[in-house]
């Protein structure tokens, strides 16, 4: 199977050093040419443009975000490149709308899309553990189920529509989001009373929320320290975003959502665009006074 | 140390009966006569009034809000019988308001107050591991641990004002109210894709939150099991209330709570006041039409 | 018809006033003594306490909330000294609870109870020309209703449980404040743009929101002024709070209520407790980082 | 002046007419016929299709939303057929972001673009009393004066950049559905104690509340009457959904709008996508049991 990747950020880049690792053959092209030359020395062929992948089986995009993806992938001419019966697998986080477009699209070039996006941050992918969230075909799931095994310690399937997958991704960066909200809360509830957030979180996942969402974010409340960002704010409010639109294509209400999209807002208006998204708690301390 | 315990409901039968099990001298009062009297064949005195712990060393009350700790504590004088320098442990959830009060009444009459809410339900009590969320002069929280070694597998300590441990354990239970309403809405929002709410969580309490709260409050959910109730809607709405009053006189904005506060009283508005508290994840259902 | 008044605040004294000058007889009483001196002068009689209205017909009591109402019409006894027969006309903004409580108090010591909340300020109150919202029995409300014309241009009965005003009045409050906020939210979204919110909220009082709610606080909101204070921060929060306990109790979930209360406390924890209710709007500001 | 018009709906066609009957030139586009054939016979050239407006001065639209206003408008060509000089007037609701997107195009095409939307119902907009919310170039507005001088009773200029009066309507619309939403709430809160909210709300917009936008979905409410629809559910949260939008862009929090999207939600979830935006308040009433 020849593979071709888009998009070598911070979780690309790993992922396609695996692919080689493990034998596959792979093309890449990126924006900006050092992760690719990087690449290059691991076995990657470099291609100068996005419409070079003429012999892919299988095209792995990994893009910010929606904007991107099309420009890259419909503007660049990535996918009309492909050979016939290609399968694009879209492994970014991207909105329902798009996952539905881009599959229409994909069908109407010939080609056929896989929505795959991961749970898992820059060093899961490097160790091949990812999460694999992902909706399609079944015969096209079970065709590159290999290159899951390689990326992810498991996959998830979620039905025969790529937006099913998109839609799970989005609910499950809703349910860290509010996490970490909640974590803010309560942290400034129990700070109004003199009880040290560390404390409080600490003991929380100690016991009953002993889960890597909140040690991990917990951890970063308890310390204050949102700087490097793992995923930034303004990143977190977009996919309040689109989890919001997600939910108001099919009429669903979800009052936590309204909740940390105006506590978005509010740090992006106070300057905090950058600070990795578990900077949401500072929010509720600022709203209560303490900051 | 003789114990005076009053209150044998779920959690305080076992948790008097452990205590007879490791040698404290334990004297009880129940409203109801039937769980005393099974106490009694384990070794326990029983008293025909609350005002009968004229020689406890330390009464443990575990009563089921403000109102009836107030009335059998003082109402019915179980405080004013205490021997001087006696120390009253508050294991019940109740409000910041209400724990400050008694830690003055308990002054006030010569007595003093620790607040120990804890964190576990009936089976955990029963096993000795509850978790031990306690507050008050650190002199008083020495002498009383071997109480706590008894009853919880750990005791966290958060300072030396009771109202602190009332505090904590409020934010704990939003914490858990959350984290159901994140689940209700975000399975609400896949459910509206056809994915099956139980592949969702599922795959979350797999993987990012995998924790005691999310596992069992998200297999309820998964599976439309709302009885026997762990711990009812009633109470659920009860608690948020707390939260938010002890929010309130620190001026603690908490958005989550409002979100909480109204789909509780959506839930009541049903008929649902009974289910457990995890049903609130079918609010999230009905409003999107699926119910 | 003898008149018993307790309370003479902003509203009481010029309503004890307009009483007077219509020619009824009334005793007054007030927790500080030179309001009640300045009514001597017109012909009131003075009572030393709270208990001297033994020949009252009608007791009208206009006094800062449910706590201090309590502690002068049953802890100083008011009510056990009222002829049997009399009624008391509760003038105030008080809980729906409270409402209750007083309405069976008052069966049980021989008086009965009618509920009349108004509307309108202390020059409206000095006018005569205040809304009066009532509730109670209607033989009860046809013998007070010649008072209710010296003091109001229009009496409104909402029924004849005394709750029902009660929860009517606590309903105009929350319209109210949620008018304030809905003008913050709007005019920090076009002052965003720009626009001054002066532009903004004159346009809209001129045309489909010209009404007195909106043209006062539209005024205070556009020259961003909040003292002096015509109603507190503090007493908004009191009313939202009042406003969601009676709905609670009737599993009524309040939206706007919710981001009420959290915008009041955020207000608070600003140090803002003590500016005009309007001031509000300046939290949606401080929030979009304009001030 | 020569005016070209297209969007002969509802609101276009009365405006149209009173342009017809002013004196001024006008020529029409509609996507059906029927509209466009009434204007004839009062004088009105007809256009075949919106490329033709070759010597139109002045080119006002009246359409549905953005997408439609963007296939007609840059799509079919009218901006494009426009003489070098020529201004468009979009007296639509729109979008922020499509405003700065026309004004953008126009500019790119030697045309001149104002956004005028208006604040008023078909019989508001047949009787020429239309409030007309606008922005631009002051010398632009100037000359269009006379154009708005016949189709609105007042023009109210809120800045030179077009996205400024967008953003004012879109504030306006605001203001309007949290009316409505604060009168459901409130109106469920009365119900709750038996006051008819009619009784309620009739006495409010007596009173504070004595305004056009409260009288008018005041009754709706009062009397349940949701048909005919003056502006639909949906179109109440397409609404909402640009405010939001132009809000987000702008990191401004508005927490009643997201009160207003979920309820909107529910509304649709619930088959009332076609009921007037008044019909909103029955999502309070249903949620609390009442419906």
């Amino acid at each position: 199977m020849r593979i071709g990747f888009i998009g070598l950020g911070g979780m690309g880049q790993p992922m396609a050093e695996n692919l080689l690792k493990a034998g596959f053959e792979v093309a890449v092209w990126n924006r900006s040419a050092t992760p690719a030359e990087a690449l290059k020395a691991q076995g990657a062929r470099i291609c100068a443009t996005p419409a070079e992948f003429t012999d892919s089986d299988v095209l792995i995009t990994m893009l910010a975000d929606d904007d991107i993806s099309r420009e890259v992938v419909i503007g660049q001419g990535a996918l009309g490149a492909l050979p016939p019966g290609a399968i694009w697998i879209n492994m970014a986080t991207v909105s329902v709308a798009f996952t539905e477009e881009m599959a229409a699209n994909s069908s109407a070039r010939g080609s056929r899309y896989v929505a795959a996006p991961v749970l898992g941050r820059v060093d899961v992918a490097a160790a091949g553990n990812l999460n694999i969230l992902t909706a399609g075909d079944s015969d096209l799931l079970d065709k590159v189920q290999p290159i899951f095994d390689v990326l992810g310690s498991k996959t998830w399937r979620f039905g025969d529509r790529p937006e099913q997958a998109a839609a799970v991704k989005l609910a499950a960066n809703f349910m860290l989001a509010s996490a970490i909200e909640a974590m803010g809360e309560s942290a400034a509830l129990v700070d109004a009373y003199d009880v040290a957030p560390a404390d409080f979180l600490g003991m929380l996942t100690s016991t009953l929320f002993a889960a890597p969402a909140y040690k991990n974010y917990g951890a970063m409340i308890a310390e204050n320290r949102y700087t490097p960002a793992g995923f930034t704010m303004k990143l977190g409010l977009k996919d309040v975003r689109l989890a919001q639109q997600a939910a108001e294509s099919k009429h669903v209400p979800m009052g936590i959502a309204g909740v940390l999209r105006d506590n978005y807002l509010d740090a992006l208006a106070h300057g905090d665009e950058n600070l990795d998204w578990a900077a949401l708690a500072t929010v509720s301390a600022r709203r209560s006074g303490k900051k």
